[in-house]
């Protein structure tokens, strides 16, 4: 299902850890730990924004962003999801799932261009995401 | 379909002036003439995130994001499309389709607590929901 042509976006990969491969997306763990925080990019080339995915593409995106947002909210009980395609700052197609709580850095504001990420260190990226895939089923 | 305990958040009914009504969710312009921003109300009681629609409610209401976007970006050639779902201030469950320009107010930010909203002059509001509706199938 994976197209050929996708590549990662460079800020993408950099800000982030992967998690895992679902059919369509990619799954990224943002390196900041003061909000659990995936990105699911989905391995298609050239788009922009959701409605460019075709028909079939965008019921299964429909999928995995549930299937992430699930997956999240049973590890870390949020107080409220937040669910994004923004893309102003990296133009490539990529779907935010953020768990909120309200006492969070940055509640009750959107978390983007909120203070300075704070980077996991190792051994706490790790055994989370070791809890994300076996969340998503990729154990 | 609609669910007769549903009743519209008086905060964003009061943001917001109504476009109509598709199968699941309740149309809003959002009243800020800074953006053409679209609010989508799915009308089920007691809802907060998207994931907590049903599989079903789900699938349409990606349908209808997606008819939202295309509406939007028809009417208005943004530079990119916003789609979101965060619910922190209004915990109803709604979706935000914004179309978005790289010379707007707030870009490349997001939208949310920039400036002050710029309500619409009643002929403006009128004329833009008269081809909203057009768009949607409405009219």
């Amino acid at each position: 299902m994976s197209d050929p042509a996708f590549t990662l976006d460079p800020r993408l990969d950099a800000d982030t850890h992967p998690v895992g491969e679902l059919p369509l997306s990619t799954v990224r763990l943002m390196d900041d730990a003061r909000f659990p925080w995936l990105i699911l990019v989905p391995k298609r080339a050239g788009l922009a924004d959701l409605v460019d995915l075709s028909d079939e593409d965008a019921a299964i995106m429909n999928e995995e962003i549930r299937l992430a947002s699930r997956v999240l909210r049973d590890l870390t009980s949020p107080y409220k999801l937040n669910v994004a395609a923004l893309g102003n700052s990296v133009r490539q197609l990529h779907v935010h799932v953020i768990a909120r709580f309200d006492d969070d850095p940055a509640w009750p504001k959107p978390v983007w261009g909120v203070g300075t990420p704070a980077t996991y260190d190792p051994a706490t990226a790790d055994t989370l995401i070791t809890r994300l895939r076996a969340g998503f089923g990729l154990a």
